[in-house]
């Protein structure tokens, strides 16, 4: 996520550069024809032009609008995790009670058991984070709104075990990432403490039940993250939105041509940097959409989860009466990841 | 689904040639009458045309939107079926409980009903993809969208019985084909065998609900996917948008053929390729909504349901602490079945 | 609903002939003023002409949108009362139990008590069915979306109490239809017996509950049919959207005579073939969503509710084990209902 | 609620009578000034006005649809509101019950606390639909959607105690209306009193917490009504969609002129009929939207609560097995309050 | 939250004053160097300009809608945070019951556990409120919406310590703000309470699990809040509709200056009052969505979150049998906070 009001011209330029020296070139090239080589036939009427510019520009925007459809949703699935995590506490915290129970258990017997609960939970979040960021949805494919993240030392991702290690004892990890999604798997084992908690009288049916409802709240959030990685925005729309706009770029210029030539002879020059800004409006539009559409890539447009997987901990070990906390993640070079 | 994020030219042939032949001859037969027969009044204002592409361009918008949405919508609800047959499945291995039963059950009894309860769940998603995809909603119609995947032996639907195997023993399999709705009825099954467990005093009255809370919720997703299956995007609102654009491709040419003879006499068959690009944008965009609106037919479009169903597969045998896990569905010619 | 990928001309026309005849006579009538009486004062700017019919557009394609809105919430309505009905079919089935009764009931008298609650279900469904059908909202409106259904014997409405005979005994019947709102009544009903069933020990309180809450979701989804049919698309969203494109129809043929002046002098005949088509567009626009927005008035674009309740019924009474299953509902012309 | 398909003529007058009158007399000055007095620098170019116009009719739509929203929810509460009440009624009915109680209740003394419980919910829904309609919006702002609703004795607003006399004791009346929010308060009464019913072992924990929870859907969806009335559509947006249309409709004429005064000499004066109906679309346009954005105004576009809140007594005191029941609200001059 | 109907020029003035100075000097400029310079060259046609516009009104549309959505979606938020807490206090005083308790409590014992509960829960939102205005979004970043509110007295930010001493002791206060979440602690600090009374004996274990649930909701509604507050309209779409504007803005005179040149000489001087008509049209609409984007800001377009927290406080603590309720919040200078 970029955190600053306006983006800065470094943030710009990698994005924009290849393209505007295209457009200069390509109309250039187009007016040079035109007026030196006195290729009159190059200039086409406007109107038809104008007509692919207003088809375009619903297509571009209901692309955007569907990018941003999706990474606002990316962000309020973590919002609701971290809602989750939180109901999560108070409820292991004040829902296990030796009250029924025939077992005798001391202070901090139970206390470790909250923290076993509380902690497998942090390793869940960030097991679910890792995992997301992995896998690029496009092997092959590779652009600047990566580049800019990958420059950046601290946004190296860990290996999933060396960042479980602040949770989970060793051993735990290592069967762990053998499961095919080790994500999953964690909260089965959740699962699996809750039942035994019910059967030794430290839980109540019903707020057995309620907890465990946690767990399917969990797994619906992790369900919604991975569905909106593994189901990009649908190429047969994300494609021709390309197309298009890049085959009214194509266009452009020869209609520019003869708007500029009706005004006077030099004018057509002109048609430089008009072309060059309708067309870096319309590519910008574009690229603004495709690269919000993909949330969890390890991009500039990613949804901030290390914040808030580190913001989680902080509450939960906070709840957990530790004093200890970590700092909260600050952006670097103003992006936050 | 298709899997690359640029759309290569052997799937995109198949849905354009027919029509962008048809866009050359046309408009090479109108700039012939035009300029070689003299029939100048072939050439009409550009400016009512524009008016039309105006508002085609809104309503095709709209029919992509919605198009859009039915296709979002459904992959949601397969995501939704995939987090609840998770939460289904950490419900029965820690719901189910001989503590309070007067049946002595050995451990490996317990873990046969479990196990009994997962694989027909398995096979309850299994019945709910081959179901939707059996039956096409359109019994005459076929298009490239359909052709592209046929060709693929791999994708060929296999009947009900065959797949169910995997996971049901036959005689089951030869009852349930029987009935109307066989994934229904698998669902009434789980049910029954959860009066039994409740009868037999290995659940609660209140981890009976719950549990069959779970069987409410497969019901109402099953019932979202025949939903979007049964009711395709309204004709009134489809078969307009067809007919506008059309409308609109036909009369183009004529409004085309008076702009380009304002700038110079031969410029009149520049009509042929600019007719050319505006038309196939605009049916262009017309298919790519009419080809997204049914996301259960067995085309490229489709929401990648086999792969969906071998995911939760492996999650919930890895759970049940199965070894020998099937492989993830892998993409053939970048389509996810 | 319409079932046919393609509408054809015979349910076209209906909705179309007077219109294009209006068309055809106005604008014959407007060019022969202009070019035989020489009334060339007739000829107005098409510019201002082109801004009402953009707004128009916006306007319309917001009604369109709202109307489609209705249609599909709707739709989405009768899904959920599909997925209900099965929910309440396995509880009935599963959660009515002797287990904690002090009664003992013979096996068939349980399953008449199962029968009784699914059937008198089934008269719910249909009662709410033909309520939603037998008021229209607009008194004496009328128009072809109707006729084309009232054309055809098969769908007469059945007066409530013979549509009932087929689920309930006579004397019920009689009784229940004497009550302002028979669907309601009939919940009441079921709510009634529930309780017996509670206070003869053959439901646990929590099971009573829970099928108490399905009860609860029948009242919230027949409230959203009733409140869809008595809260028509309000007026003056509705009624403007029809005005303001008449008013562009009104104008259009003024601005289009200078247009098509502009390129010769006989050019001003195809103002009748070019406005019919620009006028058709808009028109057609207008009556899709005005012949979309109500959804349960017996017309041509209703939701199918006949079709519905008859899968429902074939559903439950498949749990119920019977075998002499009605048939499905089959689209007649092209309409299914 | 407007009620009849068409919108008569005088129901539109008295909203469009002012402004008409003010676009013919200014567009009558300008052409005036233009023609006779030869200010022919008055026209001005039309194609930065259509600009404009596009603009305007963007934004414009944008507040429409929000309007919109904000009437459907409205009603959309108040068929939730129905759809509780309905199911608040067959809980009270069914629910208390004598099964576990030391006491032993009469009949009659049980159907008393029903009647109670369900007179006091139709007090609660008299005095939220009374409290919403009392104080508006704008202090001193009036207009014809007030007028005309005004104008008609029968909608005249009674006090909240006249209207609470049909269901509750005057007694109780005089010590709720004290209270800041007596609606708010009437829930405080019916949860006091099923905490009555529960001491009294008349309702069961669970059943308890399911009643309760019933308070709070209704909680929510006074809430929601609350909301709509003390949060009007924020005046930013408003105030500019205002503004904007205005400066539109100033700056037209100006660019028709031009338009008109191509054609021919005299063709200016059309300018006149021309400017009156693009200004008379647009301003009907912002009107529409502006007179919609609050449901709860004792306007003519007001949610039919009165008529709502009868249908809920006439359903309710059905249940109760009452046979008086009062008759439905019709509505008075096509308006359904 | 602006509370008139119409925004006083007094309010507009400091938003525009700067830009509207800009646009006339600019303007000027331009018209003095055409027609008193001579410089011929700077017109250029208007045509492509418009394409500009259009595809820049959509952008902005967009970028609108969207503040909207999430300046709705913060009033939403708080809406249910009032239904929550009115539901909070009828459950906190009709669930708390000695009916199963051992221990014997007097009346008032048990009402100042109620009032506990119900102040700590007024402290919640208080501090919830405080966080949520404390720290701004963008650090360094001031405009007139903040100006306009940080120049009234009454709207200066109180510490929170302050504002919590109306509801908890000081010593509970000072713990209270040393962690690093104080709103999600006082959560923490009910949660516990409830513990204890369960484990007393004054819940059932069926209320407790009822009256946790609603701490889920408000962790879920403050998640929500702090979601709103941290994830702001991202960068990459707000930005460029700035800079998308300010592109059109820049280009727009010149091809104005072509457009009333066509008409006389001296009229390029109308390029100035008609250029700064459209360039405020546009940067207005660009503004509104800017200023719109953070409901929790101290700004003119906040949420009414003080209002809201006071309504909130006086029903409540009137549910209490509370006499000496406080006033509700009044706006001052037509703006409510």
């Amino acid at each position: 996520m970029f955190t600053t009001k306006r983006v800065p011209f470094t943030i710009l330029f990698p994005f924009t550069w290849r393209a505007v020296l295209l457009f200069l070139s390509y109309s250039f090239l187009i007016c040079f024809l035109y007026d030196e080589m006195d290729w009159k036939f190059l200039a086409i009427p406007f109107v038809p032009v104008a007509t692919i510019g207003t088809a375009v520009a619903f297509y571009v925007g209901f692309k955007n609008n569907s990018s941003y459809d999706r990474l606002w949703e990316a962000r309020r699935i973590w919002g609701s995790i971290t809602n989750a995590s939180r109901s999560w506490a108070i409820m292991v915290l004040d829902y296990i009670s030796t009250q029924h129970s025939a077992h005798t258990l001391t202070d901090s017997e139970l206390q470790q058991i909250r923290k076993d609960l509380i902690y497998r939970h942090l390793a869940y979040i960030t097991a679910l984070r890792v995992q997301l960021r992995q896998k690029p949805v496009w092997e092959l494919h590779h652009n600047p709104a990566h580049e800019v993240v990958e420059r950046i030392e601290a946004f190296r991702q860990c290996s999933l075990d060396k960042e479980l290690s602040r949770f989970l004892p060793l051993n735990e990890i290592e069967s762990l990432i053998r499961h095919p999604n080790p994500a999953t798997f964690l909260m089965r084992q959740q699962s699996a403490q809750l039942r035994d908690l019910r059967e030794n009288g430290l839980l109540s049916d019903f707020h057995h039940v309620d907890l465990e409802r946690m767990l399917v709240e969990f797994y619906n959030q992790q369900g919604a993250c991975e569905r909106i990685k593994s189901f990009p925005f649908p190429r047969q729309y994300a494609f021709f939105s390309y197309v298009f706009t890049w085959l009214f770029i194509f266009v452009l210029p020869y209609g520019l041509l003869t708007e500029m030539a009706k005004v006077g002879n030099w004018h057509v020059w002109l048609t430089v940097p008009f072309f060059t800004i309708i067309a870096w409006i319309f590519n910008t539009m574009e690229i603004v959409g495709d690269t919000s559409e993909n949330p969890f890539e390890n991009s500039i447009n990613d949804v901030p989860m290390t914040a808030i997987c580190r913001n989680i901990e902080i509450d939960l070990r906070d709840m957990l009466a530790e004093t200890d906390l970590p700092k909260r993640v600050q952006a670097i070079n103003n992006i936050l990841m």
